[in-house]
This record gives structure tokens, C-alpha cells and sequence, in this order.
């Protein structure tokens, strides 16, 4: 079968490249990676001023792969294709955007499924807990080879928009705006406790080995599925899970009597199996453990007391924070939390509370009041380009 | 140590009695229990007109132990011993309490750990589901035995409460007043979701054997750890989990650094670990399968369409109905959902929404806004008997 036509608006076929750096980068934990890989990918075209470069962070279980596709594979459409694109919200005609994969993930940049080049095995547990800003640092080395001083924006939503948060302050220099959608300053203890029931479902899976799963051949799925559904429970609304499954089953009417055993019967059960099984067969169980671990462990306000204007003080961006209302995961009053912040810094910040269904989730799609806002707030930004 | 001497509130020492049911009992799944066993409890004394019985149902993990001690064992005390009692709002002085476990629980009613007698084995997974209608209908028959012809009140929180309302649907010449707290008319998708991922978690323990563990001499500890920990967060408010744990960490002050591990670090996780650890070793698996698919097949409005009021139309008790502010697993509106039906049905109901920060788990504290409506409503019972 022909792969489909590429609409007009996608950035089409690309192709991932990597970089290697040498140098040790040393993290937050006091621990050091002495060499270290990137993926990345570009999208658009970097202008003579270098002045036109986007970062897009991501989330979770997302990659370098943001927008597009790649060769010979129709169904790799990037994570923000929707976004991201010749005339979309992030406009490629006017943007030169690049997406990373994180360190410590699984798609390619060096992480616990890589050689340790200190045993010649895999790094499996071994491989360092990393936070955010461990990230950014990693991020900016990348910079620092692509020719890129400063960024017009940095860009995220949930994680992602705390690596972008990070940006502003530990590099202020170099993030003219600063995008945060769908996130918060810190996870609550709510937060915490879910990324904690993911782990342990994943750490106590016999099949995980104390992380050298690797080695037995084996990868421990159960936990894994079991992580995503607790995961996608917590993206979607309760109002949106309503409309799409309500208490339909599968092949009865309502009032048709029950099947009365534990299998697959609620349409939100299927969900919820199929989007476990599928991620468990492409995400690493270890990086599910560091990313979940530099959720709970972001909190730039805790060295200053809690103080999250005084974690902010540095930044010199202008900022947009954006969230849904039915975010029960990072809720708006979280993005209220940081605009407050900002403006006590008096920082040019522009905030939207966007009335959609989907919960956590939202920041994903592509709802017409959403992208509208990001199109303009874009148009704003290259308004001030050279 | 001497046991702590009974508070002059309590009911003191309690001794479980068993009741056998020989006929057998057509459950809502077809199969049929022939012969079965129940096991309850009883607080103050049956009045010479047998009008003063109160039924109290129990939720997912309770039992027939609703208040008291079991003798030699000062920790055993009742689960709503604060709401049982002489002088308590419901008061054993004027009222004959029954606590009853549920079939198919784990407390010592015929359940997944009982020997089937087809077989001289346990029956494990061929025990039947169970619904909270079947529960009424086994609960009716130990009625029968007792001689209570018409319960004075029955009452439940959560899935108690579902229990309550299916008594005044499927017997309401058989009672007076059904009060229901914190429940609701039916489980929502997430509510439905939450409860998948916790069975989840226990089939696919290895450990868990398709449920004939038992013979195995194992127990799918991991699974039901993490199952426990899933209804844990859901019974919390986010409020209260934010006051009590808040990012709070073990032997750390904030800004303090992280360990960079995954062991126990924030206080929440080591709340949560404790209470699926102490969980995995009373609770029997087969059990929590059952009762929650019980939670999920509950909807009484089903078989008419959908509408709720036409389902409670034969009930002919007066109601109480309570909910908690910042219950978000069986949130208010669930519970005026019920009132409205009732309304419909110009049927006298009393409602209340409680403003309590602590989440589903309200239901069982000793709020006193809440008591004293408990104590007011028993009072107005208490006055209508002979």
C-alpha cells in the first residue's frame, strides 16, 4: 500500500539526527555522564541572524519526533504534528524548530537502554536520576553546536513546559519566550502518589529484574501496562471519559445483563488494556522510572524557601502560560500559581485558561481556541524577528 | 500490657456469630450458592416489638465488624465504632445493630477462600459474581432468621450506601428509612477505570495463579499492594493529601537535595506503601475482584432505560442522603443525582452536602457536622417507634 499523501501542511519526510558530546555533563545528583548522545530533529530552516530557533520540550513518553514523518513509515506522524508544520501554529515557514529527545529516554539519546561505556553492558539501573534542569543543560550543549545563542521561544506542555520554565531561569540570556502549557510548578502529592503506583507496579513486576531486565531477555510489561493505564486515568477528564465511554460495553445495550467474569467488558477497560499493551511494547521500563522521578523531583521554588517569585526572579523572557479546565493533573490553578509568580517579578505574561473537554490531554489536540491562541501568540513572536 | 479499659461509649466486647443458609440462593449471574454461611455481628438489643433494627452495610475491604472489640484483641476496634454506640449517633440503647460481611468478602462469609463443595476445594475463581442485589437478597434471608420483618433504617456509605438503596428497591415494605452516604447511583467511566487498573494489577501478578493461588501456598501481595494504593488516592481528597503529605519527605527538610532513587523519599509514598503492604497481608484477592466488579455492575436505572427515578419508584422508605464536599471518587453530584429521583418520585428525602476536606474516606471520620446529622436523623427515627 502507498503511504499516503502528505497533506501541504506537514513538514513531510525527516530524517533524526544524533550529536555526540564528550565532555562530562555533570547532573544535578552529583553523578556525571562522560559522554553522552542526542537525538534530535529540525524542522524549517534556521535564518541568517540565527534568531529563529524554537525548542520544543517534551513530555513523558513522547521524542525528538514532534512533527512529520518518517521515511517509508505512514503511521510515524510526530507527537505535535498539529502544531508544528508550514502554516500551523508553529509556523515552519517563519520557524526553525527543533525537538530533542531527553536523556534518560528511550528513543534514542543515551539512556539506561545504552552501553555503559564504563562496564560494556547496558546502564539499566545504573544509569543516573536526571532532572529537569539536567535536561535543559544537555539541551543548551546542543545549542551551543546548532549556532543557536538564544532561542525566539522555548516550548512545552505538562513536563515539557517544565523544561521550558527551567530554560528561563537557569538560562535567561538565551529564551526570548518562554511557552508553558498544561503544567505547574511542582507536583502536588497527589501528583506524586500516581507517578509512585506507576513505579511500583513496574519495580515489584518479577520481570523487572532490579532493572537488568535486559539481561533476562524479558521486559516487565505488566507493570508497564499497568503504569500507562493508571497514566492515561489521569490525561483524560472525567467529563470526556464520560462521553467516550460512559458505561457502554462491549456488544450489549444498556440493561442487556452482565457478562458477570473479569474480562475486557466496559468499553473503558478496552481503552485502557490496549493503550497499556501497546506502550508496553515500545517504552522502557527504566525511563518510565527517571521521567517520573524528575516530575516529582521538579520544584525550582524549594531552595528558595518555597518562594516560587523569588525561583523566578532570573527570568527575563516573556512568558505564556496556557491551561484547560478540565486539567485535573495540572490543574489551572497551577498555571495561576506561576503567572502570580511572574507578575510579582512585573514579567511580561500572557495567561489563557482554555475552556475544553479533555483534561490533561488537550494540550495534545488540536482544539480550535487553543491553537488559535499559540497562532497568534507565534505571529506575535516573529513580528520581532529580524 | 492489659488491654486499654473500653471507653463507656463503646459496645464493648463483641463475639461474631455465623448463620448457615442451606436452600440455595439464585444469584443475578444465574449460578446458584447452594448452601452458604454469613457471618455478623450485633450491637445493643432487639425491642419486644422487633421495630428497632438497623441493617449497616460495609464497603469494599469492611466487615461485619461495625463496632467494638474482638475479645484479647485491644486493636481490633469496629470500623465505624465512632458511629456505633451507646450514645454514639446511632445509640445502641435505642437501637439492634447488625453488621453483616457480604458474600463472597474474605471476613469469614462464604467467599473465594471457602471450599466449594462440588469440588472438596476452594473455590477460588469459581466463585460466582456477586452483586450488591445479591447481597440484599442473602442479607434479607439472615432478616428472616432474626425476625426482623422491617429494618427501623438500613444504611451504608459508599457501596454501603448502594446496598441501602437496593434494600428500599427490591423491599421496601422492609424499610423505614435508607440512608446513604457518600454514594452513588452508579459508577462513572474513571470510577469504572480506577477499579480495572487495580484488577489489573492483581490477574497479572504472577503470584496470582488465574486465581488459585491458594493451592500454590502464595498470595499476589505486589498486586493487591498496588491495587490498594490506586483506591487510596481516590478515597483522599487532593486537599487532604496535600495538607498531610503535601512534598513532604522523609528525614529531609525542603530544598534539602533528593536521594536520586527510587526508594521511599516523599512522606506520600511511604503512606501509600504501608497501606498496601499491611493490605496485601488480610485481603484476599479473589475478594477485591468481586467487590469491585460488584462497584462497577451496580446501576439500578439500567433495566429501565437509564432513568433512575423509574428505579427507585417502588421504594417506599424516607431517605437520608449525605455527601462530602471534597469527595471526588462518588463526587456530590452523584449523590443529587439520587435525590432528584427521589424527588421525582415526591418520596421524603433529606439531603445533605458536608463540607469535610477529607475526600471519599469522610464517610468513615467522625466529622461532627456530619455526626450531628447522623445523631438528629436517629433521633427522628428513634421517635417514630413504639
Amino acid at each position: 500500500m502507498p503511504a499516503p499523501a502528505l497533506a501541504p501542511d506537514s513538514v513531510g519526510v525527516v530524517t533524526p539526527r544524533r550529536q555526540f558530546f564528550e565532555g562530562p555533563l555533570p547532573l544535578a545528583s552529583g553523578a556525571q555522564l562522560s559522554g553522552y548522545e542526542l537525538v534530535y530533529e529540525t524542522y524549517g530552516e534556521l535564518d541568517a541572524s540565527r534568531s529563529n530557533a524554537v525548542l520544543v520540550c517534551h513530555a513523558l513518553n513522547a521524542s525528538h519526533h514532534v512533527a512529520g514523518l518518517h521515511e517509508g513509515d505512514a503511521g510515524s506522524v510526530g507527537w505535535w504534528d498539529n502544531m508544528v508544520g508550514p502554516g500551523k501554529p508553529l509556523d515552519t515557514r517563519r520557524f526553525f524548530v527543533i525537538g530533542v529527545n531527553n536523556l534518560g529516554s528511550c528513543f534514542g539519546s543515551t539512556g539506561p537502554m545504552s552501553i555503559n561505556p564504563a562496564t560494556g553492558l547496558r546502564y539499566g539501573p545504573d544509569f543516573p536520576v536526571i532532572t529537569v534542569e539536567d535536561w535543559v543543560h544537555a539541551q543548551a550543549r546542543l545549542a551551543d553546536v546548532l549556532g543557536i545563542e538564544r532561542f525566539a521561544a522555548v516550548m512545552g506542555g505538562s513536563l515539557g513546559g517544565m523544561q521550558a520554565l527551567a530554560w528561563s531561569i537557569l538560562y535567561p540570556a538565551r529564551v526570548a519566550h518562554c511557552i508553558a502549557v498544561a503544567s505547574t510548578p511542582k507536583l502536588s502529592a497527589q501528583n506524586i502518589a500516581f507517578n509512585e503506583v506507576a513505579r511500583r507496579a513496574i519495580i515489584t513486576d518479577p520481570e523487572f529484574h532490579g532493572g537488568r531486565f535486559y539481561d533476562h531477555g524479558v521486559v516487565p510489561r505488566r507493570g508497564l501496562q499497568v503504569a500507562r493505564m493508571i497514566g492515561h486515568i489521569t490525561y483524560l477528564s472525567d467529563d470526556v471519559m464520560a462521553e467516550r465511554f460512559g458505561r457502554m460495553r462491549r456488544g450489549r445495550a444498556e440493561g442487556d445483563g452482565y457478562d458477570f467474569g473479569f474480562e475486557v467488558e466496559f468499553e473503558i477497560e478496552s481503552y485502557l488494556r490496549y493503550q497499556g499493551e501497546k506502550f508496553s511494547t515500545y517504552f522502557d521500563a527504566n525511563t518510565y522510572l527517571l521521567i517520573t522521578r524528575a516530575l516529582d523531583y521538579f520544584d525550582p521554588a524549594a531552595v528558595h524557601g518555597g518562594d516560587l517569585a523569588a525561583a523566578l526572579a532570573p527570568a527575563s523572557a516573556q512568558f505564556l502560560i496556557a491551561s484547560f479546565t478540565t486539567d485535573w493533573r495540572f490543574s489551572p490553578a497551577r498555571s495561576r500559581e506561576i503567572v502570580q509568580a511572574l507578575l510579582a517579578n512585573r514579567r511580561a505574561v500572557t495567561y489563557a485558561e482554555i475552556d475544553a473537554p479533555h483534561g490533561h490531554d488537550a494540550f495534545l489536540l488540536d482544539d480550535p481556541q487553543y491553537h488559535a491562541l499559540l497562532r497568534s501568540y507565534f505571529e506575535r513572536v516573529a513580528a520581532t524577528l529580524a
